[in-house]
């Protein structure tokens, strides 16, 4: 082990503490209600896909985010899905998104029949860059009848999804500005960045329709499950009515007035995600010290970095980043391979989503920025329990 | 209220007893493992994408269906989506399907980008009719390079899904004969016949991929739920790798070498689903009972009759559907009105699939079966408790 992965795995474990067994990047944590409201659903036999936890999970959430509605669905990436039909993203159209995302960002494009338009993000946020992104418009893009089309590829670009990268706010207002200088809906992928906020303004009110995720490493996990947030009530319900498989209301007869989705979430995913909203501000307040001592430890390290929020910004630090400096790049695989084999869970950030063989055509701009950060980005433990096991320690 | 509405009101009650409060299409049961399997999974933290119960339930289902495989999904109408696209089908296509069936179906093509082709259902079995299927392949279909296609459209058939409605197995080996005959892949809808067997072989192993559902108002259910049957493994290998992201193992990259769903099961729902199928049996068995005793008091009302099982099948009688005779069709939501004002559920089949807007241009064959069906049909309270219930009452 060279001396630099050597010194991160000794600062990581200064924060950590010295612990038996594999720590995982992120573990849930069910403290709270969870077991008694699931048991509840099971007692009353309101397990599946109407139920008081459904109703009670969008009234929790819209309040948690400060948005008028929030339609809880199966997962992330059925919320993107449905985001983008709601965003009027049509067959043939293209979608702006980041190519440092997860898959489900594209994913969701290709599902509404578009294809992803990849354009660069920024090292202090890890969100899309606002001027590159300004400049790679006024480049390819004209409008025509209010609408804003790639003159290179003739393709419509119907909308723009932004995504807080573990949580760290993208410099959104200034991306909303972009899209209405251009007529492109604005979609938040807010799947990792419950709890972060912008300028105060949780994140997931700048889009006319963002997604949140509650996959089982998330800030707080529904088993598997989702929500669309927006504050348009004529979209609110229009989320609801795909989500449910477009059924008319009717006393028995079974109507469904356009092409619908399987997308609700079970009642029973939604009573263990009452339970667990219920202690998001324990848990956010315990990961935010444990990214502090990060930080903090991490300043003594030559060569890497904690990556902090950006300015003016509330992140969730859902997942806690490394980013090596440039001219360590090339000790990035012997720092993921030391840091697993001392068993300390440690990942790269995902494979660019220009790389995949499924969008090796798709239209992009400069992205630059995006290959420099995956080449140096290193994701390390940060469930919030760490921070109890290591005052536990003291 | 006519003699005729307020017989099958009361032949009704002589089987489930007079009970206070709504009666339920169909209630599920949790009186076995349910709250102790789910308590596990929050005690232990895995809920969700990956855990020990969403490896159990497709074992269990794979054995207690027969199938060489089970991949256990996030609904029923996931399980339909994949199973298409596991067939082949693509963009263009067309789907041979009853007219008569659950939205899921017609669906399901249009998310592979098919459109659905209907054809008519029998009486005897609720299935698709083998002989009129036959005759309206003579009429429009050709082989082409060892494709069947459409002469009049031009589109290529490349799917024909057989759905077994409420529980009856359809005349499934004469439809996998046609099937053979035409090279039109074959795929399982066994969302409602879980313990349903056709000459003693379980539903699911007749087609080449077959889709499962867990709903709530399901003989079991998972909350929300679903799975796709196979033997052929390449084909369960394939499923499993579309229905998780297709995600290519790697110790710490992301790569993902397809379009890919996020359609896991997880692991909550799962643990719900292996303690529902061990009562499987014993809620069947009670079902039963209840048809039975259906059956019997409905031999003694002029105009309806209970849809029973098709000779040579077992039927798992999800939902007890009476039959009124044709000449009492212009009495159906008399009756519809009379048993649910009086508490008891009751319902009629789904709106035709080709009477609803997204559908009005679908290619089709003479439905006149289904719309006679259609016009008939009141499926009434069918849970196994109402059996237990009747017994508690004498």
């Amino acid at each position: 082990m060279s001396d630099f992965t050597d010194a991160i795995l000794q600062t990581i474990r200064t924060v950590t503490g010295e612990r038996d067994g594999f720590v995982p990047l992120h573990e849930p944590e069910f403290t709270g209600n969870e077991a008694a409201y699931v048991a509840d659903c099971i007692e009353t036999g309101w397990v599946s896909s109407v139920g008081s936890y459904v109703d009670r999970i969008e009234k929790d959430l819209a309040d948690f985010c400060g948005t008028k509605h929030a339609v809880a669905v199966v997962n992330g990436t059925a919320a993107l899905h449905v985001a983008l039909l709601l965003a009027g993203v049509e067959r043939g159209d293209e979608v702006l998104m980041p190519t440092l995302t997860f898959i489900a960002t594209a994913n969701a494009a290709s599902y509404a029949g578009a294809v992803p338009h990849f354009v660069d993000s920024e090292a202090t946020s890890l969100g899309v860059d606002p001027e590159k992104l300004a400049a790679h418009l006024e480049e390819i893009a004209e409008l025509r009848e209010g609408a804003c089309f790639n003159r290179s590829t003739g393709g419509r670009i119907a909308a723009l999804i932004v995504m807080h990268a573990f949580g760290h706010p993208a410099r959104i207002a200034e991306l909303a500005a972009i899209c209405e200088r251009w007529n492109i809906p604005l979609v938040e992928d807010a799947a990792e960045s419950l709890g972060s906020s912008y300028h105060g303004t949780h994140t997931g009110n700048f889009g006319l329709v963002s997604a949140l995720s509650f996959n089982g490493n998330k800030v707080m996990t529904t088993g598997g499950g989702g929500a669309i947030l927006t504050n348009d009530t004529d979209l609110a319900k229009r989320a609801k009515h795909l989500t449910t498989t477009a059924r008319v209301p009717d006393r028995w007869n079974f109507v469904h007035d356009a092409i619908g989705f399987n997308y609700r979430m079970p009642n029973i995913n939604a009573a263990l995600g009452c339970a667990q909203l219920e202690r998001v501000p324990d848990m956010l307040a315990r990961k935010r010290v444990l990214a502090q001592r990060y930080a903090e430890a991490f300043a003594k390290v030559d060569g890497a970095s904690l990556l902090e929020e950006p300015e003016g910004t509330t992140s969730n630090y859902w997942l806690c980043a490394l980013l090596l400096d440039e001219e360590m790049a090339d000790q990035h695989e012997a720092v993921l391979a030391a840091l697993n084999d001392a068993q300390l869970m440690a990942r790269p950030v995902w494979t660019l989503m220009h790389l995949l063989p499924m969008f090796a055509e798709a239209p992009r701009a400069d992205l630059s920025c995006a290959e420099s950060l995956a080449s140096r980005i290193v994701n390390i433990p940060s469930s919030p329990n760490l921070v109890i096991v290591a005052e536990d320690a003291a």
